[in-house]
């Protein structure tokens, strides 16, 4: 393996591609088992830069079948008396929404790894008392400002740092500011080597801090949530925008096409809705985005920086 | 199909078979792809008296895997304007442990449903604010008192009833008590027709009362936790015997084995421990639960009434 070894365990937006209740042109593709779309779980990536020590970069409600489905994650036989193992040792979290931090419940079983998250964020957690099943004497919640690099276990440099976005769905009032700047929502930067991976799955606009970071970054996985940002109101699935959401759109006016063109840097969309007609292999929308030197995450890429 | 149709979506207990964390002798089988055993997700029944309107039975943190998995709970395309759908109409709880009620959070996207429980398990998801996802102007959560008959959409009747147990793991104190009996943890009948189903997945004892409704049921699914009350101590995995844990086990000195004898009913265990050598096809232990008559519930077992 290279220095940094990145898994994507899901590529998908909240909900999953298929959604369990959705029926758009996309998902409708999806039941048919159509060979022009695969199937993808809620996003979420693993990184590891030895092989041994695994983070997590959220933990989607998909988590168990995640792990199942990827080796490098699975329990080992060891030499000690316990047939307890993980070689998953940490989880960062970008935000609270369900989709980043519903599979913490999947990690109970008194397992020892560290939570690490914004003050934001882990307050979100600690109001929901189910989440008491990551005991304190075995689940360490760390708390990390924005902008201060962290060490991770197994040799990684982790960085958090603020992207405009939104709080939590379940956490907003009538009239919730949709790009605002704080810890409850941010993108990570993880380092090993000379190498540097932004992982940004939601992402309201690009600030200039952001667009330095993207500069300087090899490998760039990056909020592919909608094509358009009226895509869900069109399709009837939805009554919102892509900003009213706090996710930038793909194409259009300020979206990531142009925003983030002319980059070093290898480009993958991610966290991509169910709607989104850049999962389906052929379409317009895909060639687009193709051609302008963009990936398309899919469930089980492996990469090595 | 029959009067009334029931689906298991998943037939382990909490964690799923293989646990993440888990090495033990059963798991190791199951992540070295032996044929013996057969994977499982976490335990949730789905049912059906038109093939039309699904109740599930438990909302497993596995849902989204589950549905995926299962044709009758697609949605369809259908002639209305919205591409929103599901046949999933209700949901019931026989308590508030994650691996009964983490699944609610996959049913998010303004789907409407009714949610049934006892005000013991309403009150303890309600503690959540996470599962405010679920919207009350579309997802309606219904108290329902142990002991009184309600109907479910599609035609089904239900009634909930207290079996000693324990309220769940991240609501424990100190001392909890082991085998308290109220609507922390209940069992459930349905009625369709002359057909009597019972789903107990948690139950410490076979009360009085108990045995009454076993004894009218038709088709039983009864707690398949341990195979012995030590078993998780013997292996390593815990330190808690199943008594503790609120689950009668199924052999030895007041085991479901000799509790459930001479029943008429189809017996079926399901709620299965990754430890519990019943998993393995050939096993000393398959084989006397199998000689008593019993069934091993597997993820997509059908069964018309």
């Amino acid at each position: 393996m290279g220095q940094l070894t990145a898994i994507i365990l899901g590529a998908a937006a909240g909900g999953g591609f298929p959604q369990w209740n959705c029926f758009c042109p996309v998902c409708g593709l999806a039941w048919a088992g159509d060979p022009r779309v695969k199937p993808r779980t809620q996003s979420s990536l693993a990184a590891s830069a030895d092989g041994r020590h695994w983070v997590l970069l959220n933990a989607s409600p998909d988590l168990r079948a995640q792990l199942q489905a990827t080796p490098a994650l699975h329990p080992k036989q060891g030499p000690k008396q316990s047939p307890r193992d993980s070689p998953i040792t940490a989880v960062v979290l970008t935000g609270a929404e369900v989709d980043q931090t519903a599979g913490l419940l999947t990690l109970r079983e008194r397992q020892p790894f560290v939570l690490y998250a914004t003050a934001e964020t882990q307050s979100a957690v600690a109001a929901n008392p189910m989440f008491n099943v990551l005991s304190p004497d075995v689940v360490t919640r760390q708390t990390i400002a924005a902008h201060k690099s962290f060490t991770l276990p197994g040799g990684i440099v982790g960085e958090l740092f603020t992207v405009p976005g939104k709080v939590p769905l379940y956490l907003e009032n009538d009239n919730p500011e949709l790009a605002r700047e704080d810890g409850a929502n941010v993108g990570v930067e993880l380092f090993v080597g000379g190498n540097r991976l932004l992982y940004v799955p939601g992402a309201a606009a690009v600030t200039p801090a952001l667009a330095t970071r993207l500069k300087r970054a090899n490998i760039i996985f990056f909020d592919g949530t909608l094509f358009a940002d009226d895509e869900m109101i069109v399709t009837g699935t939805g009554t919102k925008t892509g900003r009213r959401m706090g996710h930038m759109s793909i194409d259009g006016e300020g979206g990531s096409l142009t925003a983030l063109a002319g980059l070093a840097a290898r480009r993958i969309y991610t966290h991509i809705n169910n709607t989104n007609p850049i999962l389906v292999d052929g379409s317009p929308e895909r060639r687009k985005v193709t051609a302008a030197g963009w990936e398309i995450a899919e469930d089980g890429m492996r990469i090595e920086l």
